[in-house]
């Protein structure tokens, strides 16, 4: 008989606490979650789904209410001469704001704890992203005019989410976007300085992550557990979600499918090296396979009128056009089949400029992921476009916010 | 302003119930988890590190002797005349059993609860692997010799986790294991068929996960939440761990390494394409490099004394063997380089025939590793060896049946 004490045994992860506080907060998440996907739904319907016993959701939906995030409605129950009181989450009080920062443009949305879109707003950003200090102040400058429309409103911003491309890590810097051409920028401190700490919290995060958390909690895809998200934009980001949570790595600022080696022999990449996905499958590349650009430079245009051209095409069956979608899915297709064989996911979402050309990319992407597929195939892996167009990633931002709330971790 | 409702909200995942009993067994399994790492301590050290109360922790403690999960020990605190009843885990009621079928043999194990290896046996299954009913009876045959063995010790087995390479699904089906030539085998269904229904659960898992599980428990890796291990058999499988979780995928089955597609023109692989990780990088490609055994198959062979042979002549600084052992690692750093572009490991664990040879292979792993790095690289990851020899997966399996204890699931 040997001892396994040669190396010390480790506690592994902390365990876990549950305190009585920490059991009625996470309690009082569960249920704002129940009313937020339910609604509207009686008390009765909350002890049924949640296995929570019956007088400690009258509490928790008491101090919910004395909150200001649900409210009772008038009865809508079919019972004949039964009112029953039903609850939704009450939009009257709190927002929450999302902006997605693009290369060409700032996209701002506020919604209420009703799912109301409160505002959606837009401005052009192209001449202030070179600069590092006027993209602050303009992103600033944008968010206290939210604030302020919220508030006279009436209501309180419950949280900013702040969606960009590239490698962000998890105290909200920007360690690369090459879309945006920034490196090493402490984004989310710089905002919290020029907001004078505004009492809510900020946060920065990747808009790949933010637009499959939008697509997960507006679009059709909430029952998915195991997705890919591609943006196409001017770069190629990813978001791939495990077991309903994005992967996030050691370092906590997701994968970096962009430069994934495709082929040896392909096109020179902005990274210095050859063939990667981005330079092989891009949107760019797509824009270069398809039209008469050669001498344009893409890389900070807006890809919008290039894409919708090559989409004018596509429906108009045009065959060079057509070879260029096919050519670009069976990169893509390559490029999925890495992904693939490590997290087996059951939906591709296509994001950006790529959703609306999904119908004709599609069969070569399922063409690139058979042909690069492992001895047990890729099955059934679906592939759709993203739904919600140009504001899923501020959508997703706001909806960030709403997390933090039904994980428990409500204002004070 | 409009209303996000073209799509209806969804639930999210399910509700998670926190019901006095769900706090309580979750409670248990703390209490569980945690004397298993700081053993010995007292119920005041149990207090402090878990945050649950005085009388909650008393009342756990009690119901964990009853059942024979924790004993009291002397005192050994240091204070003096103040003797300290401490806790330790109870290693005389319990075992469980883990067994991990090679193409070449069969390893189990049998762990007590306070860590003793009770048994460790061996047996060649070379002979029966390629009749799966024969191989079933095998199995059979030495779980029950296991369990007759722990009960004349005295003591009842928990359960038995069975450690196979390959794809296996979460019901404990291999899809495929092509080490042992099997697919579509429904392993767990049949052991508890032949054993009669044991009175003890049954599970099935992928050697690499429980490999890492081992890892994790019992050698020096359990702070580390990201990280990859590496099995180096007749094949390469890989467990990819992401916040302290092995990575499954949507079937439940985790990663397909073996087939990722490294080079255009590499050697054939033995699943009809060209240049996969496992045919340039694999165990045998290593062999094929550095020793002279053009005409013999490799795909059957006991690869020991091979690999025995490859690290005698590295520590002879013998030149051929060390280039072979170089191009090997570099290959296995563009492979591993997939995995880091995703998943941005901190470690990744040599396992098998590669841990000895980790001080060779590491330099060519990292360069291949920064020659495939996106523009943010790969930062600080460590390469190292495991550190538990052949067991690993078979201790990884007995360990695998503490998880379901300490995450509540206490025998009835």
């Amino acid at each position: 008989m040997s001892r396994l004490g040669e190396y010390p045994a480790r506690n592994g992860p902390p365990p876990e606490r549950a305190t009585t506080a920490d059991v009625r907060a996470a309690n009082l998440g569960v249920v704002l979650r129940h009313v937020r996907g339910a609604a509207p739904c009686s008390r009765a319907d909350i002890v049924a789904s949640t296995g929570l016993n019956k007088a400690t959701v009258s509490s928790l939906v008491t101090e919910l209410i004395r909150r200001g995030l649900l409210r009772e409605t008038t009865s809508v129950g079919g019972r004949i001469g039964r009112p029953v009181t039903m609850l939704v989450p009450d939009g009257q009080v709190y927002a929450t704001v999302g902006i997605a920062v693009g290369a060409d443009q700032l996209t701002a949305v506020a919604v209420d704890l009703s799912g109301v879109v409160l505002l959606s707003w837009r401005r052009s950003f192209a001449e202030y992203a070179q600069s590092t200090g006027r993209a602050v102040a303009v992103i600033t400058a944008l968010a206290q005019r939210v604030a302020s429309a919220v508030g006279n409103r009436g209501r309180q911003v419950l949280g900013l989410t702040v969606g960009v491309p590239g490698l962000i890590d998890p105290d909200g810097t920007i360690l690369r976007s090459p879309g945006l051409g920034w490196h090493d920028i402490d984004l989310r401190g710089r905002l919290e300085t020029a907001l004078r700490k505004p009492g809510y919290p900020i946060t920065v995060e990747n808009e790949a992550n933010l637009a499959v958390l939008a697509e997960q909690r507006y679009g059709p895809y909430a029952e998915v557990a195991n997705l890919v998200y591609l943006t196409g934009g001017t770069g190629i980001d990813a978001s791939v979600v495990v077991d309903g949570r994005p992967l996030r790595g050691s370092r906590g600022y997701g994968p970096q499918i962009a430069h994934l080696p495709l082929t040896e022999d392909g096109p020179d990449c902005e990274c210095g090296r050859r063939g990667c996905l981005e330079a092989v499958a891009g949107v760019p590349a797509l824009i270069r396979r398809a039209l008469p650009v050669a001498n344009e430079d893409l890389s900070r245009a807006d890809l919008l009128p290039y894409a919708q051209e090559i989409l004018r095409r596509a429906e108009a069956k045009d065959v060079a056009t057509l070879d260029a979608l096919d050519e670009t899915g069976r990169w893509l297709g390559g490029g999925v089949s890495l992904l693939a064989h490590l997290a087996d996911p059951e939906l591709i979402i296509m994001g950006g400029h790529f959703a609306p050309l999904t119908p004709w990319l599609s069969p070569a992407i399922q063409t690139g992921l058979a042909e690069s597929a492992g001895p047990v195939p890729v099955g059934g892996c679906r592939i759709a476009p993203a739904t919600l167009g140009t504001e899923s990633a501020a959508l997703g931002a706001a909806a960030r916010v709403f997390d933090h709330l039904e994980s428990g971790r409500l204002p004070a």
